[in-house]
């Protein structure tokens, strides 16, 4: 059995494969290889690379291995008419995720932008203004996996967590739920809006210059979900006219934003460029998926992590 | 009755104490103020002002609330002969310090310094070889009521947490307790070695030269205690060689730093003008223990909070 690999993995982890699997094929091509895709029964991809032609080239493909969260590029139609499993990762960026936004919070409650200016100053100074997470209330827009993990790690921190989502319904780790409807009505007393809101039609534009009218002067934004939640040049003039604290912004309208872009310049602002998810645990944690359906695969059992719907499409 | 404050509130807080205790003549001199002095039942001090000099002029004085934790400049014995009543408020810095400690790890593992430096740059990069905090082993010397806090948000992020004392006897939120004598075992296990220690005869030098050779090359130390835990030159050294990954230092030998001082300029250093306990919370939180205690003192309630054993000085 054909096990094609689409993208680089290290050495070691290669390695580890292969004695945990000695009677299969692995090609770690690091790309799609043509050759190869002809015979692989098995592919693991960041599924960007996979188009209807190349389905098609794969004539004994009976599985996609996703190792992404997004399924937006592949090309669900064919898969489905094939009736080829298509697994992916969902869930693994959840801890590097809430560990950012934690980050984030966190530098900006004790002052880490102001010490590591002074520090580069060469300047011994206590005028920092550090206040405290505990105790602030705080809005998650998009409590699923991801946004539950984050209200957990906020509710340690002694934080008040407002889940809101489309219907209001429970949600773990809230201490509050709303519907998008509700939101106006709780902005104002929000010290913490964070979206990881997906981009559908019902959350683009989602946030407009009103939200924005309506939180604490000292609020901070954090969209960690999808750069069309809101209008750039509405938190633009959310941000100059000084409506909110702060925003942290980890995606964009365009990215990767422009070397000249508004958003690097401004003292208010905290460009991410995109990178909350990443970490050196992306990848074993992707193959720790992949190891533990390839062996349900092998003993023909069809219980596997993370299948995707075809029809759906998550 | 006249109460002495001899620092500076806000007027909001002046105002608050007012009403809720009429009868009582606040004197908010903001110093040592030696007419009011004389007159004082009670003072609330930083606990800097006071010498054997002012106790003795102090003819009315039954209570000294100081606003702090340290007492090392409190004329103790003087106290103790005239019987006066100290407290003080053991336990207000848990939370920002805390939260500092882990502002500075999730800053780091999430590559917050890299994040700010291409923004400065106008650069979009993702080259930052983040990690996570889930996963990794702490060892926190002095797990007393901020260490333990400490390790409670390490253990809510996934953390395995060693604490380290004297006696090596279980403390909260610890999940493996070791003595100061088998430091030096556990060490090579550690991601993150922080220290919360007070400067005794014991603490002093504690770490050695020898205990950074354990630690493991990309470990972070936190000396959020006190300077004199080790040596200053055996951590540059240390740093030098890059025998640890980073240090985030709040405290040291001689503070301020000189802006000449090499640290400043190391770039697997944070330097922490010693503000991690500092918070905008800090007032309020201390005039909520003083409030407390007033009102058990006017009611003659002898329990209140935070007393001191002047024999012991804690």
């Amino acid at each position: 059995m054909v096990v094609l690999f689409t993208f680089k993995i290290k050495e070691e982890h290669e390695r580890q494969l292969r004695e945990e699997f000695p009677d299969i094929a692995f090609r770690f091509a690091g790309k799609l290889d043509v050759d190869v895709l002809t015979e692989a029964e098995i592919i693991v991809t960041y599924g960007e690379d996979l188009s209807e032609n190349e389905i098609e080239q794969a004539k004994n493909l009976k599985w996609v291995m996703v190792a992404s969260a997004g399924l937006e590029k592949m090309p669900l139609r064919k898969l489905e008419e094939r009736k080829i499993l298509v697994t992916n990762v969902r869930g693994i960026h959840k801890t590097p995720m809430a560990e950012s936004v934690l980050a984030h919070i966190l530098s900006l409650k004790r002052s880490l932008p102001k010490i590591y200016e002074f520090q580069r100053e060469g300047e011994w100074s206590k005028k920092l203004g550090s206040s405290e997470l505990k105790g602030s209330t705080a809005i998650i827009l998009g409590p699923g996996a991801i946004g539950s993990e984050i209200g957990r790690l906020l509710q340690a921190f002694g934080v008040f967590t407002i889940g809101c989502n489309r219907s209001g319904r429970l949600s773990e780790h809230m201490n509050e739920m709303i519907s998008f409807e509700k939101l106006i009505t709780r902005l104002p007393d929000a010290d913490i809006i964070i979206s990881v809101l997906p981009s559908t039609p019902e959350t683009k534009g989602l946030l407009t210059a009103v939200h924005f009218d309506d939180m604490k002067d000292d609020a901070i934004f954090m969209n960690f979900g999808r750069g069309d939640l809101v209008d750039e040049q509405v938190l633009i003039d959310a941000l100059d006219q000084q409506k909110i604290g702060h925003a942290v912004l980890d995606v964009f309208e365009k990215e990767p934003l422009t070397s000249d872009h508004p958003f690097y310049r401004m003292a208010n602002v905290t460009v991410s460029p995109h990178v909350s998810s990443h970490s050196s645990e992306y990848i074993p944690r992707s193959l720790q998926v992949f190891t533990y359906n390839l062996r349900k695969w092998l003993n023909g059992e069809e219980d596997v992590q993370n299948k995707i719907d075809l029809k759906r499409g998550y």
